[in-house]
C-alpha cells in the first residue's frame, strides 16, 4: 500500500510535466525519474519545440538522469512516464539498466509492449496504471481540442 | 549498379565516423543521413564521452538532420549506418518518417528485426549488407583489443 502511494506520488509529479507540454501545445506526456526516494531528473514532450522526434519525455529524462548521476547506467532508478514507453524509449530504458518503470496510462498503438520479444529487459518491473484516467484524460483534451 | 556504388560511397562515409569512434575508445559504429545526394548529418557512437546510452550514431544523426532540415520530419532522406539499428534507434527512424534506411553489418543480437511486429515501417526500404565485412571488422577489432 505505501508503495503504491509513493508510485501515485511521483506519477503526479510525471503528470505535471505533461501538464506543462499540454500548455506548450506538445503532446501532454511527463516523467519523472526517481533514485533513493528523490527527483533526479523532470522532463516532457518536447518534440515540436525541439523540431526533434527523439525528444520524447523519457529521453530526456534518461539523459538527465544519467548527468546528474555522472554515469550513464540508472540501476538504482525508477521511472514514472504517463503513456506507456514507444519501442524508442523501451530501447533507451534497456540500455538505461533501469530496474522498474511505472506508467500510467497504456499506449494501444503505439506502446512497447504490442512488440515480442520484450524490448525491455525481462527482469524489469512494470507497474502500469498509476493515475491512469487522469494520464489518459489529459492525452484525450489534447487531441479534442487540436480537431 | 548505380544505386548499389552509391550506397557503397555512403556508407563508406559512414565508415569514417565509425572510424573516428574507434579512435575514441567508443564502440566504433557511424552514421550518415543523406538528402537528395548531399550528407546532411554525419555521427558516431558517443555513448562513453556523453555519459549517455541514447547517444546512438544514429539518434544523433536524426536530431542533426532535422536540425539542419528545419523539420522534425526526413521524409527525403537516407540514413546510413554501419551495424543494424537497436530498437531505440528504429523507433526513432520510425518517427523520423525516413524512407530508406541502409546497414552494413547485421546485429544478432540486439538487431530491430529480432523484433514484431516491424518496428520500422513495413514501408521503409531496408537495404543490408553494404561494406559488411569492413563494418564488422572494425566492431571486432574493438572488441578484440578490448579483452
Amino acid at each position: 500500500m505505501t508503495e503504491i502511494l509513493t508510485d501515485e506520488h511521483y506519477m503526479r509529479q510525471a503528470l505535471n510535466e505533461a501538464q506543462i507540454a499540454f500548455e506548450k501545445k506538445e503532446v501532454p506526456i511527463g516523467a519523472v525519474i526517481v533514485c533513493q526516494n528523490r527527483i533526479i531528473a523532470r522532463a516532457h514532450n518536447l518534440t515540436e519545440t525541439l523540431n526533434d522526434v527523439t525528444a520524447h519525455a523519457e529521453m530526456q529524462a534518461i539523459t538527465a538522469a544519467a548527468n546528474f548521476l555522472g554515469g550513464k547506467y540508472l540501476t538504482n532508478c525508477t521511472l514514472y512516464v504517463t503513456l506507456e514507453p514507444c519501442p524508442m524509449c523501451a530501447g533507451g530504458l534497456l540500455w538505461s539498466q533501469i530496474p522498474k518503470v511505472v506508467f500510467g496510462a497504456k499506449d494501444e498503438k503505439k506502446g512497447y509492449s504490442l512488440f515480442s520479444p520484450n524490448i525491455l529487459h525481462n527482469k524489469t518491473s512494470i507497474i502500469s496504471g498509476i493515475l491512469e484516467e487522469e494520464c489518459a484524460f489529459l492525452l484525450k483534451e489534447f487531441f479534442r481540442q487540436k480537431r
